[in-house]
C-alpha cells in the first residue's frame, strides 16, 4: 500500500495507472475508518483495478461552532485497516495542500443541499462539494464510493457530478450497522454508554415508521408522530429532523405513493447522529 | 476537422487521444471569432498535438440587462476559419446539453472576482468559472488558451484552476489589435463608423498612461486623470473604471512602484469595451 500525501504525487501515479488502462476507485473518506468504509474499499475492489482511499478532515464542511478540532483523528489504525483491506493507494493530504492562503473558490452545491442538514448545517455542503470536487480533481478516478448513511450528501454529489460534468461514475452502499441497528458512524465514538443506549432510538424509530408503512400507513404527519415519540421513549427530545421526503428531490411528502426515504437527525447527549431508511411501496 | 454537439462523444474521442498520449489544447470561445482567437489556436497547434475549439454563448455569464440575446452568432464562418487554422476538433453543444432542467450547482469564484467587471456585472464571473469548469470537466485537456484581452477572466479562471486542483495549465497569450490599436473583440461589430473612430479612445487612453510612466509619473491619481481626458477628448463620458492595479491581487494601487496593469472598462454609444496594458517598471 502507497501512503502519498503529496498532491501532485498522487496525481501523477494514478494518471499512470489511467493511462495504462486501468479502472480506478475513489474512496474518499475523513478518517476515524469503520466498517463502513471498509465496506466500500471492498466494493472498488470489486469492481476497479486500483483502490485509492483518501483521509482528509475537511475543515471547510464544519461549522464553526461542530466538532472539526475534537474529530477523531485515528490515522495509524486507519491505515493498519485500509492495508488490510487491500486498498493500493492513500492520500493523506495536509490541511495547507488543500486550502493554500488565499483560497477562495467554492462549489456552490445545487439545489437539494438546501433544506435538511442545509439548514441545520449551514455552510456543510458549500464544503462538501467543495472538497469532494478538489479530489475528484486530484484522483483522476473511474469510480467513486460513497455510504447511503449519507443519504443527503450523496444526493447532492451526485448532482454536482451531472452539473458540473465531472468524468466520474458514482457508487452509493448501502449503510453498514451495528449488531443491535446504529448506523456505523465516526461520531459514535463520542457516544457515553447509556448515550450509546439511547442512540437506539434512532434506528427503532426507522423502524417503527418503516412498520406502520408496510402495515398500510401513508400519511406522513402520523408516521412522523409515531417516530418522534419513540424518539422520545429514548430520551431523544433533540430532533433536528424526521422527515418523509421524495428519494430524488429530498421534497418532503404529505402522503407516501412511491418509493422515499426517511431521513432522521437527532442529538444524544452533545453528539449529532443522522440516519435514513429507503422505503419502496 | 470533426465538429461533435454531444458532449459524450467529444469526451469519449478526446480521452482516446489523451490515453494514447497525445497533448490536448483547449481554446474555450463563445464564438464570432476573430484574429485574436485564431491566434489561441495557432499557439495551441505549436504546443499540442491535437487543438480544441469550443463555440458556446454562455447564457450564465451575461446579465439580465446584457446583451446575451443579441451575442453575434456567426457558425458557419467561424467552422470555416478554424478549419483553416488547422483545428482538430470544435465542440459546439447546444444550451441544453449544458444547463439541463434542474441544473443548480455553480462555481463560486474567487476573491480576485470581486472588483471591476465583479461589481459592474454582478453574476458574470460566476457564469464564467462555472462554464469553464464544465468544459474542464467536459475535455480532458492537457493545455487551455486565454486571450490577456480579458485580463481579469484570466486571472479569476488562473485562481479558480489553482484552488480546485484543476489539472490542466493555463496559458494566456497577448491580445491582438487592429492595425490602429483597438483591442480585437466580438463586441466590436456592435459599432457603428464613429463609434469605431470613438473606440479608440481605450487604445489612446493606454497608451498615454504608458506614456506618463515611461516619463517617470508613478502618482496613481494624476495618471488616472490623464486618462479620463483622454477619453473624454473622444466622447467617452461612461466609464466603469480606468485603474492601476497589481497584476496578481488586482488590487489598486496608489503609486506604482513594480509590474503594474491598468485595466480599462468603457461604454461607446451602447456597447462596453474592455481593453489593459500591462506596464513593467
Amino acid at each position: 500500500m502507497d501512503v502519498v500525501s503529496n498532491r501532485h504525487e498522487i496525481y501523477a501515479k494514478l494518471d499512470h495507472e489511467r493511462i495504462s488502462g486501468r479502472k480506478i476507485g475513489l474512496i474518499p473518506t475523513m478518517g476515524a475508518l469503520h466498517a463502513g468504509h471498509i465496506s466500500l474499499v471492498k466494493k472498488s475492489r470489486e469492481v476497479c483495478d486500483v483502490s485509492v482511499a483518501t483521509i482528509f478532515v475537511n475543515p471547510s464542511q464544519f461549522g464553526p461552532k461542530e466538532d472539526f478540532s475534537r474529530y477523531p483523528r485515528t490515522l495509524e489504525s486507519d491505515l493498519e485497516k485500509l492495508e488490510k483491506a487491500g486498498t493500493d493507494f492513500v492520500f493523506v493530504p495536509d490541511s495547507h495542500s488543500i486550502y493554500p492562503p488565499g483560497f477562495s473558490t467554492y462549489v456552490e452545491p445545487p439545489a437539494v443541499a438546501l433544506k435538511w442538514d442545509g439548514e441545520f448545517r449551514p455552510g456543510h455542503f458549500r464544503g462538501v462539494t467543495t472538497v469532494v470536487l478538489k479530489l475528484f480533481q486530484l484522483i483522476p478516478a473511474t469510480v467513486t464510493f460513497f455510504g447511503r448513511k449519507d443519504f443527503q450528501q450523496c444526493a447532492v454529489i451526485r448532482r454536482m457530478v451531472e452539473d458540473l460534468n465531472v468524468p466520474i461514475r458514482i457508487e452509493i452502499c448501502p449503510t453498514v450497522r451495528e449488531a443491535d441497528g446504529l448506523a456505523m458512524s465516526s461520531r459514535n465514538r463520542y457516544l457515553s454508554q447509556p448515550e450509546r443506549q439511547q442512540s437506539l432510538g434512532l434506528w427503532h424509530a426507522l423502524q417503527g415508521a418503516n412498520d406502520l408503512i408496510s402495515s398500510g400507513k401513508r400519511n406522513v404527519d402520523e408516521i412522523q408522530k409515531a417516530m418522534k415519540q419513540i424518539l422520545s421513549d429514548h430520551s431523544i427530545e433533540r430532533i433536528d429532523y424526521a422527515a418523509i421526503v421524495d428519494e430524488e428531490t429530498l421534497e418532503p411528502l404529505t402522503t407516501i405513493e412511491k418509493t422515499a426515504v426517511i431521513l432522521l437527525a437527532a442529538h444524544v447527549g452533545s453528539t449529532r447522529l443522522i440516519d435514513n431508511l429507503l422505503i419502496e411501496v
